[in-house]
C-alpha cells in the first residue's frame, strides 16, 4: 500500500547559490530540484502526497536551544548589515578547543558559534523553509501517534548534521531528531537510524546522553571523509546514553552486500533495544553515482535497505536527508520506499 | 641606544593572496610590504639590522605539537593533490563541541583540526617562512640570555593566534610564545604582554595552565570582535595557571589615555609577578587608522606604550605581531621602540 508522503510547496525559497569548498567558492549542491525530482517519482509510484498542518515551534524547541533558534531567525538580516558581505551567511572563525570562553553578540561571532562548517549558508528564506521542513517531520510523527504504520517526510533542507545549538552541512533544524523526540510523547523507546553516506553527527549530538533514544548510523568512515570529527565506532554515548549510540563506519566505496551486513548489525541492536518506533534518516547519497563519492550502494541496494527496515515491524517515519545526483536520487528514494512496502517502484 | 633588530630576507616567500571573509574571497592583508616598510623605518632610525643564526626545531617543538608541525610541513603538498583545490590551504569544517572524537588522516580533516578559522592560508613557502619567523624570535631570546637589555624581532608571519596544535588569523608558529619559552632556560619567571588589537588567544592557550609564565593581553573586547571566542576578563587560566592569565578587554575605539591606564594595570601585575624577563607581542593594529578598526591609539600612544614597558626595567624581547595600514605601521613600530629607548623616532 502506498504511504503518506508529506512535502512543502515552499521549499524552493531556500536556494543557496554557493558554498566554500577546498578554498574556492563553488556551487551549492542543495538545489530545489532535489525535492522536485523526488516528488515527481513519488507521485508516479502512487504515494499520497500531502501538505502538513502547522505544528508551531514547540516540537522544534524540544530539540534546539533558544539562542540557536534566535540566531537562525535573525542571522540573515544582521548579516546583510555588514558592508560587503555575501548574500548568504557564512562563518569563518569557530569556537574550537581553547576558544570556548563565551557567547559573542555580533553576527560574525554568532555565525561561528552556531555553525560547525562553511557549508550551511543561510539565505533570506532559510529560516522559514527550515521550519517548514521540520514541520513535515512533526506531521509525519503525528500520523504515527495516530496509528499510521509508515510515513515519509520530504524534508528539504536536510537535518542530520544539526546539533541542538549548531547547524552545518546544509542542515539547520534536525528534522529526524525532532520527529524522534516528538514520538517520545507516546513511545517509550524510539530508535533513530541514519543511512545517509555522511555520519549523522547532529543527531548523535542531540541524543548523546540519552538512553530512551537509540541512535545508529551507517556511513562512510569519517577518518578521511566528511564530517571528519565524528562518526567513529568508539563513539558510544556518555552518561545515561553510554551504549545507546552505535556508529558503523564503512570503508570507501562499500557496496550493497557489505552495507546490508552492517544494516543487519544495526537492526539486531534496534531489536535488542526493544524500540517501539523507528525514525529513518533516509539519505540516498550512498548511491554509487552520487557526487559525494563515499559509498557504492546500487538502486537495488536501496530497495533492500527499505525491505530490511520494514522487517523491524515498527511504526516508522522516513525522513529525507542527503542525495545530490539529480538523475538518481528520485529512483533511490522511490526504491527504498517500495522496498519498505514490499512492492516495485516504477520510477526510473 | 638603538637596539638590535632581527629580520629574515626570505619573509616575502609567504604571500597569501586571499582570505575568506564575510562570505567572500577577498585580498589577504598580510602583505610582504608590511615587513619591508618596518625594515625601512628601523634602518632610518639607526637600529642595528641583523639576520639570525639558525636555531633548529627544538625551541619551536618546545611549544608546538609534533602532529601540528607535521601538518604544517605537509599541508600544501597534500592540498594541491585535491582536484580543483585553491592555491593555498583553507579549512572549512572544524572540530567544535560534540565533534571532537578523533584525528582525521585526510588533509581536509587535518586542516580543520589544526586551524581555527579560514584566515590563515598555507602556501607553498609558508612552512619555511614561518620557521624563519620563529627563528628570529629565538635569536632575539638568545641575545637576552647573553645579557642584552632589549631586542626586536621583525617576525612575519605573526604568531599570537597560534596555539600549541593550531593556527589561525594569519599565524602559524607562535613566535612570542616560543621566545618566552626559550627565555625560561635562564629566567625563572617570564611575562608575556600582548598589545595587538586582537586578543592573543594562541599565547593564552600555550600558557593557560602555567604559573611560570604570566600572560597579559590588552585588546579590543572580543564580544563583538575577532577572535570572538577568547579574550574576556573572566578567562584567568586553569590548574596551576589560575591567576596567571590577565585579559584587559577594551571598548571599541579606545584611545591613548584609556589604553595606557589598562597598561598600567598590566604592568602592576607584571611587577607583582616578579617577572625576570619580558616578551612583548608588539602588534600595532590598535592604531586609529588601522583597517581592523578596533581601537584608536595614536602614534604618540605607541611611543608611550614603549616607554611604559621600558619602565618595567626588564630584559625584553619585542616581537612583531599585526598592523595592516601600510602608511602607518612603520611609524607605530619605530615610535614604540623609540619610546622604549627614551629617544625620538625620525620615521614619518
Amino acid at each position: 500500500m502506498p504511504m503518506k508522503a508529506f512535502f512543502s510547496p515552499h521549499h524552493a525559497g531556500h536556494r543557496p547559490s554557493q558554498t566554500f569548498r577546498h578554498g574556492r567558492i563553488v556551487a551549492n549542491r542543495d538545489l530545489p530540484t532535489r525535492a522536485e525530482n523526488i516528488l515527481t517519482a513519488l507521485r508516479q509510484d502512487g504515494h499520497t502526497l500531502l501538505n502538513a498542518a502547522p505544528h508551531g515551534m514547540t516540537p522544534i524547541a524540544a530539540v534546539h536551544t533558544p539562542e540557536y533558534l534566535d540566531f537562525l531567525e535573525q542571522a540573515w538580516v544582521e548579516w546583510r548589515k555588514i558592508e560587503g558581505a555575501s548574500e548568504d551567511v557564512f562563518p569563518y572563525i569557530f569556537p574550537v578547543r581553547g576558544m570556548d570562553h563565551g557567547y559573542p553578540t555580533s553576527i560574525v561571532g554568532r555565525a561561528g558559534y552556531h555553525m560547525h562548517d562553511c557549508w550551511a549558508p543561510i539565505g533570506e528564506h532559510t529560516w522559514a523553509v527550515a521550519r517548514d521542513s521540520a514541520n513535515l517531520a512533526v506531521e509525519a510523527a503525528e500520523h504515527l501517534l495516530k496509528g499510521e504504520r509508515a510515513v515519509y517526510a520530504l524534508c528539504r533542507p536536510s537535518g542530520h548534521h544539526a546539533f541542538p545549538d549548531m547547524g552545518g552541512g546544509n542542515c539547520f533544524l534536525n528534522n529526524a531528531a525532532i520527529a524522534t523526540q516528538h514520538l517520545r510523547r507516546s513511545f517509550g523507546r524510539v530508535a533513530l537510524i541514519d543511512v545517509d553516506v555522511h555520519h549523522g553527527n547532529g543527531s548523535q549530538g542531540v541524543f548523546w546522553r540519552r538512553d530512551d533514544v537509540l541512535f545508529v548510523s551507517l556511513h562512510r568512515d569519517p577518518i578521511d571523509y566528511h564530517p571528519y570529527f565524528a562518526g567513529h565506532a568508539h563513539e558510544r554515548g556518555e552518561g545515561n546514553g553510554l551504549g545507546f549510540n552505535l556508529n558503523l563506519p564503512l570503508p570507501a566505496r562499500t557496496s550493497d552486500d557489505a552495507f546490508l551486513a552492517a544494516l543487519e548489525t544495526a537492526c539486531t541492536r534496534i531489536a535488542a533495544f526493544q524500540a517501539e518506533a523507528l525514525v529513518v534518516s533516509l539519505g540516498v547519497d550512498a548511491h554509487e553515482d552520487d557526487p559525494t563519492a563515499g559509498l557504492a550502494v546500487t538502486f537495488n541496494g536501496f530497495r533492500r535497505i527499505g525491505a530490511r527496515l520494514a522487517a523491524l515491524n515498527l511504526p516508522t517515519v522516513l525522513v529525507q536527508e542527503g542525495g545530490y545526483n539529480m538523475d538518481t536520487i528520485a529512483r533511490c528514494v522511490a526504491g527504498a520506499l517500495a522496498g519498505f512496502e514490499g512492492r516495485e517502484t516504477t520510477a526510473a
